[in-house]
């Protein structure tokens, strides 16, 4: 029977189930962008994200969920604020999540964004998101959801282009369920070919012209009821929105499950790449090179430096540290690795992941666990934690025979894996046995 | 700022994010249903599971993708053969897939279930499961795909009965995004109002007879481009299905993310609650009764217990189970827990979770972690592993002040949880420190 890990790449390898090109950006390497298209026009951008949950029943509204200690709408601003050619964000709140908003943007350290208070629909919040960006003639909106984390800049350079172009322009998705028409009292009336249809998603875009004039224009009614804006541009605009295919990432953070689903792409993302600090010493860069292989074979890249001064202070971007020691017991290396993410401010947007991989000369499993090591490493990752950083031990046995080093081989490989792909905060401190 | 857990009922306390009422019967408490419904007609199934992943590039189809070492299939088939007036049921899958899925059968100990080769569309195939259940008139039929695990006894009482009642029923739920049609050339040609539309979800109901007439009847090109079986009843039989609204957790497992989806609502549903067993010792009762109030509060509930034996036998239908100890340290006891897990097959459809909480006098953390504990649970949990049981261990220290036997105490908590939630098995014998 084939075994596939369920958030393995091996099911669903490059087309909707992929998440798209996000992932690799949303590590925070704003300084680290590909090759960036030109803009000629201005840009800004309106979030709705005033739902309540009173509607629903929610007690946090799905926007202000947090993912590793970071709300939903912190993740979907970034996405907005790392693309050079965006100039403005306006969130859109209810007045009762104003201050909560206010609070985000400055523990985030966010800068494009302003919040401003909601109407009382959808319809209306955007048009009040509009009023406050203040953009004028020739300039582009593009309208987001909150709780759409996920969008690329190549799909926001689609969108603007084409609403600068057309006066309108919307990301589409096809249908994954058939769509029916149903009778008043509750049978099927008939089922729609559903090649011809589209589920429309976000983003959208707008030459400000249309959309200021869609809003002037519309009713109460469609003001209170409506929910799409491209339908507003048809009607009060005679304006074909141009329909742009996004990636499957696109979707509605809507579900219980929708939560879950996020948050493994966000882990994806945050687990892809590591870096192993040898410390300069021959013996730890001979087991950096075993986990480099060994980890690399179940998804996990490793560069092996041997710290993270001069040049190798660009690795201070990698989101998972790995300090290897070989034979002395000494968490100072450790120390000066925590020291160094703080100075650089790194753990802001998500909590990073330091391991501390220690292979000692002993082949006893219990000899090697001295008195003072356990306390230290919890103490350590207690302070640690308060900074953002999951600090964790891994205590590695010499071994007399090649089956049994090559079986802690692999158990460090697993270790480390699960680490940095959990990130959890119940495992910090702990110094587990290899 | 609020910090919700993204998988904590907080967000979305119970509507469609609520995973409806299947959690409760995924642990595989086949004996223990509520009170049933009467179905006095007979009712097969048939699971189309033909998707080989070539179109779409797959390796693994994802009714092959497994989750906690189960294939989601299984998932399915168990959700149908748990239901006591369901015969029997026919799973179609790709030829090359027939070994596949036998062998599921047999592993996983299905009762209820045939394997047929499926034909070259969805609709074929779809077709060979309904002429290979030789039902008769009067018979139901239910249509289910194999990506919707989690259906529920009530809504296929409420299919079964309609279809029976009115020739064909199926499950709907309401749009998430506006549906909109497209022109050509890729312009927004017309948007739909969402409150007249549903998306058609599965599963659906018809009687032998109607879904009968209308494979007999439908042309090629349904059979060959077609994927609505409702719309053939209506086509051919002029049957009007009953439409019926059901649970979000009913979404078809289309995306990479809806693997993450799926595996965050079986392993809410196996973290519901645990067993401790004390053994009898005043001590470990009273360790015992802290850890059910500590733990019940991060959302996992404890039922304390002396023993697996006489009428606490029951216990050994729960998913986890936690074995204290205080004062001598001796495995002996959770080795007894793990050989009447294993002569109850318990663990047979996902994993279990044993962790041995270990309260030691000393108040010195490095003396207590004696020479022959971490080797013994380590070897003790590689055995458990081959059998599906995750063997964890925590070690409790006795402390002199209340405050850091609080602190203890709430990190044992956490560890639990954490474990009982993730069922990690990178992590199985570790003996973590609290």
């Amino acid at each position: 029977m084939m075994e596939v890990n369920a958030t393995s790449d091996r099911c669903d390898p490059d087309r909707p189930a992929h998440p798209g090109v996000f992932p690799t950006r949303v590590a925070g390497e704003r300084d680290h962008q590909p090759a960036e298209r030109s803009v000629d026009f201005p840009v800004s951008v309106v979030l709705p994200a005033g739902g309540t949950g009173e509607r629903t029943g929610l007690q946090t509204p799905k926007q202000f969920c947090s993912f590793l200690g970071r709300p939903l709408i912190s993740y979907t601003v970034q996405a907005f604020e790392r693309v050079s050619w965006i100039q403005s964000i306006v969130v859109v709140v209810a007045k009762e999540n104003m201050d909560l908003m206010t609070d985000i943007v400055q523990r985030f350290q966010h800068r494009k964004v302003r919040a401003v208070p909601g109407g009382s629909s959808r319809h209306r919040s955007i048009w009040n998101g509009v009023l406050a960006l203040g953009a004028g003639q020739g300039a582009v909106v593009i309208i987001h959801d909150a709780v759409r984390p996920f969008v690329d800049e190549d799909l926001l350079y689609k969108i603007a282009t084409a609403a600068k172009e057309h006066g309108a322009a919307g990301a589409v998705r096809p249908l994954v369920s058939t769509v029916i028409a149903t009778t008043p009292d509750g049978y099927l009336d008939h089922s729609l070919e559903r090649a011809k249809y589209r589920a429309s998603e976000m983003p959208q875009g707008f030459t400000y012209d249309v959309i200021h004039q869609a809003y002037q224009q519309c009713s109460e009614s469609d003001f209170e009821f409506g929910t799409e804006c491209l339908h507003l541009a048809l009607q009060y605009c005679g304006t074909n929105a141009k329909l742009i295919q996004g990636p499957p990432t696109l979707w509605k953070v809507t579900y219980k499950r929708d939560l879950a689903a996020a948050e493994s792409i966000i882990k994806d993302a945050l687990s892809r790449s590591a870096c192993v600090i040898t410390g300069g010493s021959a013996r730890a860069a001979t087991l950096a090179d075993a986990l480099q292989k060994a980890v690399g074979a179940l998804g996990t890249e490793l560069d092996v430096i041997p710290d993270l001064k001069g040049g190798n202070s660009r690795y201070l971007l990698k989101e998972n540290f790995i300090q290897v020691s070989v034979g002395r017991s000494c968490l100072s290396e450790v120390e000066a690795v925590l020291t160094e993410l703080q100075a650089a401010n790194r753990a802001l947007l998500h909590p990073l992941v330091v391991i501390w991989v220690h292979l000692s000369d002993s082949d006893e499993l219990s000899v090697s666990v001295r008195a003072a090591e356990p306390a230290a490493i919890m103490d350590l990752s207690s302070a640690a934690k308060l900074r953002n950083i999951l600090l964790y031990g891994i205590q590695l046995h010499q071994s007399k025979d090649t089956e049994g080093w090559e079986r802690s081989l692999s158990r460090v490989a697993e270790l480390t894996s699960a680490l940095i792909r959990e990130r959890s905060p119940a495992l910090v401190g702990q110094l587990l046995q290899a």
